[in-house]
């Protein structure tokens, strides 16, 4: 007796789905499920001159795990999706993205903790972007997960917007603040070209965000504002105001294009700071900007969806049958941080000493190895120079390299 | 040439078998193996008057990821099953679950991290308790996950007997105590209806526990209880003792009803502590109680197996296509733990004062949305009373909120 | 109408491919991606009698999680696999393995947190180790992960040759140092008889490591070199050393035979110190090693691949249908670890005191129960001598206990 096209049909649709994206991802056919576990591993080593004539920092030589997750992602019943990831480099333990998302909307609704709407290059996956580290005033204004509430629009190929309200909770610490500040996010992107190898990017968005509180004895969370050295991560922070922010309102706008295999993005960004009462008299603007291109040698092209950029699929890998090269980049970036505003008003006020609110320059050129579209090894040699403050003059030059995997 | 049935069947036996419990639940078809990767997210925000007046602890307005779990379980060669899952909240590191059971006998053998078998509230999973946390004795007598070697049996419809050995390990930090206490625990429940829809359950269970010490300088790790106000997480304490427990005895008993979509629950217990000699001559009994009430709007019941309830299956739930309105539960509970027994001997030892040794009873009222059978939002809407104390009077009020996932 | 098998064929092709490893190990037709989540739990309990009348500590009883890990590990795109596992035991985050691997060329290039090439006992994984602990030297000399690049050779049945270079992090801290040491590490094995069930196994290892340092202030993070009593893991350390070493050579000897169900196992290590010339001009030669015998009583067999032994293929597994009675094993070991040399000549640099630097000499003999290859309860009884230094004359004995489960 033989098995009917019927039988077979029926078999195969009761059976899951398995599509490999790194770890395979999990479907029931009928759409009501999915799962997928994830995660990457990030090896890096830097190298770094830190001036120490000037600055006193010795030289770095150090290795370290700067990215180490493990998470999941899932869909339960059609609309509810969820993504969990938990970092443990250096044998810390530090939520990422833990966030469950209503998407049976047109405008998804997600709640949890994760990224406010701000910044191209914040948004842009770890996995995915052009340098070992993203541009200095991502880090100095701490463009980074809250928890909150927050909705986005993106089934528009053209456009999105998304605007969110999170939790502004002290670094490390909730416990001993009784109020979390708020912060209010919003993001619009614009792509009035977005064809395959052929994007045109603009996009602004906004952040106020106020610090978290305990009315008890009227003490603040207050922000504070620095940069690491050449915009390497093992390196230390040669520009940095004292905790002075009892708010502040961020603006940026951005910009990017693809043309075939070679891309520019930019971004432009300024962070007015309320410093508190009790501090100073001040009211500094910082700002931040960048600008960067790079070229795939190798012909690939920066794919762009959502108002951000994803994984570049390689054209030809390497694997030891077909001698694939996989796919070469070479980049480079400008990328200033200002963080000099008002030095001498925050100062006079007596209480904080902002003695390394300098400016800091940077020069990046790198050089990224795809072996496939999971695998990816880094090389960036950086320079900044540090202008004004205790650090005036500092020529901070390293080398990083990276060993990237992620599933 | 065609397939022949046989052949199929063949194929078909080969595959493994793909079950969706949120995530995919992986077996094999020969039985001897299986695997299912799990987890949780519950975002919560809790809003607290304190009543600083009386308190002087401040308002509360703040978010938390309540629990951020990941875990995998199994089944290794038919009878060897194990689960193991952490909890990331709050950036910390926090083992739960983490045992193997061999279930190739009538009693099942459990081995490792596990909860001791105590209370009803506790021993229902926080994926499917009714309010955003359990009755205030349940973390004020510790009923929580200890290392140890249990017994349980639940093959029968109509009642389950569980018993465990365990070490009572310091919170926290264990290694700075050579000998870990002794925790015996067990419990019997009893189900006379147990029907789709129609349960009456009856249970009793008992704990006793020794304190971990050093006989090097005959220091304990003392016992000592406390409770959360209003029943939220985020809370500060209204009534605690000092550490002075050496040994406790904890009864327990436990009773619920389901008719339908409505729902009883409540406990009552007493735990009798022996106050380590240095501290005071005392023996207080401290007890705590609840009694709740819950009733699904769309027709949902509460299931019950092996002397617990579990996941509630939604009739219509929410997704874009149907419109399904999910499952709707509305609840309240009255919840009283008073640990003012003996405070003023206890205070008249002269070690420690038993100044915030006073009663709490709460008023709870919450209602629960599933979304669908792994998702959940829930709104609780509590108010504390304190009796005795340094706290006599503070009546604490809060509101909490709660987005839940697990797969 | 009715499928043919070419069709059929075409389908099966299209699917993955799930082999169960404990967990699925899940993998794309096309050789192109493999995924497999992995972890273990290991629960002890450790006795020991600290022997107090001589060393001042108090007996031990107590449990711990001894290993709680979860992990993952896979191939995308052919060549290139990862392996990420972290360790959450006693509520702390470890990351354990943690590396990508190119497998494309004869010699296999691995990046990330892994061993170095040195210690047939260290190389073997936990899992499959005889004794509950590694013998005392393991410990002693650090033989554990680092952060490095190795090249390893493995293909041929009869020998392996590896060799690395790591960084060498401070213990704990990385982040206070400012330059990594340098590891050097290579090992050789020959197995001139690789047989099932017969096995003749040699093998050599070096490692040569300075610490790391902070340039600004010549601080460096010297090594130190210790021991716990009795080879049990809640054991103190009677002997031990100050923090001494700048740098160290390390060289060890293997030889392992299997005969059947039979096998013994020995190695032989020095690790020469040299001490930092500001706490005393020395350079002792410390000495540790240690010879086992283990023999199934069941018929199994050590199996030995890529000079290591790995898991025990277990012939009649425990279950309640077929009542095998699992793999027995009983196994004794003679281990050695001597830190006493130059003990007065570094006291007299008048910085440190080597009071403790003794040797020690355990006896230990043990029983596995394999239940399955992926379950397995351990008994060991050890007894430690220590001679010399503070503790000179103390016996350490103790019993441990495992419950092992690993997926």
């Amino acid at each position: 007796q033989y098995v009917t096209k019927q039988e077979f049909d029926a078999y195969k649709k009761s059976q899951p789905e398995v599509t490999w994206k790194g770890a395979p991802r999990i479907s029931s056919e009928d759409g009501k499920f999915q799962f997928k576990v994830r995660g990457r591993l990030n090896v890096d080593y830097d190298g770094i001159d830190q001036d120490e004539s000037i600055t006193g920092d010795p030289d770095v030589s150090s290795v370290e795990l700067r990215r180490a997750r493990i998470g999941v992602e899932g869909v339960v019943f059609y609309d509810v999706a969820y993504k969990f990831e938990v970092d443990f480099a250096g044998d810390n333990t530090s939520v990422k993205d833990a966030y469950l998302r209503y998407t049976g909307l047109p405008v998804d609704i997600t709640i949890g903790n994760f990224k406010p709407y701000n910044s191209l290059d914040e948004l842009i996956s770890g996995n995915y972007i052009t340098f070992m580290e993203r541009a200095a005033f991502v880090e100095a204004f701490r463009l980074d997960r809250l928890i909150g509430l927050g909705l986005s629009y993106d089934e528009n190929k053209h456009w999105t917007l998304s605007a969110g309200v999170f939790a502004t909770t002290p670094e490390g610490d909730q416990t001993e603040f009784y109020e979390d500040g708020t912060t209010f996010s919003s993001r619009l992107t614009v792509a009035p070209i977005n064809e395959k190898g052929k994007v045109v990017h603009l996009g602004a968005s906004v952040r106020q965000r106020d610090a978290a509180g305990d009315p008890r004895n009227d003490a603040e969370n207050l922000f504070r504002y620095r940069a690491r050295g050449a915009d390497l991560h093992l390196a230390d922070r040669f520009i940095a105001t004292p905790y002075i922010g009892e708010s502040d309102t961020f603006w940026g706008l951005e910009g990017a294009v693809v043309l075939g295999s070679f891309s520019l993005q930019g971004e432009y960004s300024q962070n007015r700071v309320e410093v508190a009462p009790g501090i100073a008299n001040a009211d500094p603007t910082y700002t931040g900007w960048y600008v960067g291109a790079n070229w795939f040698l190798t012909g690939e092209s920066r794919p762009y969806k959502n108002g951000v950029f994803g994984r570049v699929k390689v054209k030809d890998p390497v694997f030891d049958g077909s001698g694939g090269w996989g796919a070469w980049q070479i980049a480079g970036r400008y990328d200033v941080l200002d963080l000099s505003d008002q030095a001498d008003k925050i100062t006079a006020g007596g209480v904080v000493t902002c003695s390394a609110c300098g400016e800091q320059v940077t020069w990046l050129l790198g050089v990224n190895w795809h072996l496939n579209d999971y695998t990816r090894l880094m090389l960036n040699v950086n320079q900044s120079e540090i202008d004004g403050g205790v650090n005036d003059g500092a020529e901070i030059t390293g080398v990083g390299m990276r060993a990237q995997v992620d599933w």
